[in-house]
């Protein structure tokens, strides 16, 4: 007898890696500063404390503590995750049911119509327009013509690197009944969070990630803010250990250093703006087409040869990310941002 | 607007850790061996070498090849997990459709009709005859009369601590084209394990975890084993970096130590033969109703009044498992096991 597998996961194509070592990695929009090297003592402290043989805190107790403290919500309104990815799987997966709706736009992170898709939602895209800007208009507009049962978003958005006003994003939470999961991965590095309020709504999650203003990508831990009607239902369907006792143990010592986070946070800014900067003057160079102010940690920028500046970044052992004719530069350190606008000037200059 | 909850999420009861401190902790099945302290600078190096603004290797390289070392499979074949929870929501999710049927069995691991239920499977349950042994026929028989999609079940069984034998799960492999998920949590335990062959079948998913017998709970790690058909879907639905880099580090460091795994072994074996015995010795007390032996680290005992005895027991600073009319008792230190056989035959006696 043969098992055959679904059409949905036959010709599924496995996700893939940037394969080979690059000097030079500015494709993931990590953080430049490593806090397992600024804290290390605190660290391994945190680390040899944990009793191995045993589970973790289901509840993530004192982690959601410290972040409620950071962020100012009540701890009570927030979930701990293994990344926002767990978060998002296990929200698409018991919040909606098959078949359900999911509205998300294009471009946006990709991974939400992957998820959708694996989660046997309906996908419904909606075409940003041509200048990447997404407006509440545009949002409400595409619920009313569409009906879905959860919209899907990320504020600031990746890859566009633009941010959408605190008062748009309620504006849209505040004239629909569709769940709304709004994905703040980059909002540190921006400043229209309406995590402070989230509570307030019967119809909103809120996504935190660990993995970029704070620096510990290798930690996979997330957050889902939400009102104590949908935290309960989330406590409910998520796996009861879902975050190992070593990433919340690293997780409480970050959040015990916002003078860290803050810093951190400023030094990224800095560097994302004197990479948009010096992009900048390059903006005449033949070839460029667009280049957006960004609001997060990376820049998004448009270009007639995408695929071939690209190649020739990685013969400069220098990685970004390619999506169709654009770029998403992260901002590393000083050294790493030169070398970058250094070879991205050689490279569009060349290509005259 | 209001926003209301599906009807599947709407009612269900939130996951009830066990509160409270208790002095003696055999409820978890955990083991009573911890790494943490036995290999703490091995441990903390390995911390210490993580990039920690790194997202982790998405295919867990390092870590397989030593699982593959350790238990003897090719690396290629092996998936891992943030815990196998992590991979029952990802196999439940991605492998069946929506209403899809999943068998399971009753008694078996409580969280199987839970993901079934969640991830919108349609459970069908079948209960165990009443000396709680699984047969290959019973287990056939069932897929004949109720054509299910997948059978999901623990070998040896959490919570009986019984055991098939090698011959009878493939027997039951062979003869369904059913996908068969096979949880072998226990197996370290016990001898009929059939991973050495998973990846000959195109129906087997061979499910380990690193909580039990390898004595990290906290670190949440397990691993998928099967043929390269179903590694490569399971490998394009899981999210990309489901596992961190710390637990892959720590994993990697245990995998490399197969002495201590082996050593583990028998001292919890020793262990758990031990609380068999000398709970065998109260099995002539009123109100013990059967005691089973133990294929697993922990034994399965029932009684008139479990519920009386386990709050007794609680009363004691010892904390089991109650499920129905039956107590699951981890096996602990030799400390661990004294105190509770003493406690456990002074309630008994006291009953009468």
């Amino acid at each position: 007898m043969t098992y055959e597998l679904n059409e949905k996961v036959k010709n599924l194509i496995p996700y893939d890696p940037v394969a080979g070592d690059y000097e030079i990695r500015l494709d993931a929009n990590e953080s430049f500063i490593d806090p397992g090297k600024l804290f290390r003592e605190d660290f391994l402290a945190a680390v040899a404390a944990v009793d191995f043989n045993r589970y973790p805190d289901p509840a993530a107790t004192e982690l959601r503590k410290k972040f409620g403290a950071f962020y100012g919500v009540d701890p009570e309104n927030v979930v701990a995750g293994n990344g926002s990815d767990e978060l998002i799987t296990v929200i698409l997966g018991a919040f909606l049911r098959p078949g359900d709706k999911l509205l998300s736009f294009s471009p946006d992170f990709s991974m939400y119509q992957f998820y959708g898709e694996v989660y046997e939602k309906t996908n419904i895209v909606a075409e940003k327009q041509e200048d990447l800007i997404l407006t509440a208009g545009d949002v409400i507009d595409a619920v009313r013509k569409n009906r879905p049962n959860a919209v899907l978003l990320s504020n600031p958005c990746s890859p566009t690197s633009l941010v959408m006003s605190r008062e748009d994003v309620l504006h849209i939470v505040e004239n629909t009944s569709a769940l709304i999961i709004l994905d703040e991965a980059y909002m540190d590095f921006s400043d229209q969070s309406i995590m402070k309020v989230a509570e307030k709504y019967d119809n909103l999650i809120l996504l935190k990630t660990c993995s970029k203003a704070l620096g510990v990508a290798a930690i996979r831990l997330g957050f889902a803010v939400s009102c104590p009607k949908i935290i309960r239902a989330l406590n409910c369907v998520r796996s009861p250990y879902n975050v190992n006792a070593i990433t919340q143990a690293i997780g409480t010592v970050l959040f015990s250093k916002p003078e860290y986070i803050r810093k951190s946070v400023e030094e990224i800014k800095k560097s994302r703006t004197y990479l948009y900067e010096n992009i900048k003057k390059l903006a005449n160079s033949p070839g460029v087409r667009s280049l957006i102010k960004p609001e997060t940690n990376f820049v998004f920028l448009e270009l007639d040869h995408a695929e071939f500046v690209y190649n020739e970044l990685r013969k400069n052992s220098i990685i970004v990310r390619k999506l169709g004719d654009y770029l998403r530069i992260t901002a590393g350190t000083q050294k790493e941002n030169d070398r970058l606008i250094q070879a991205l000037g050689e490279i569009l200059t060349r290509k005259i």
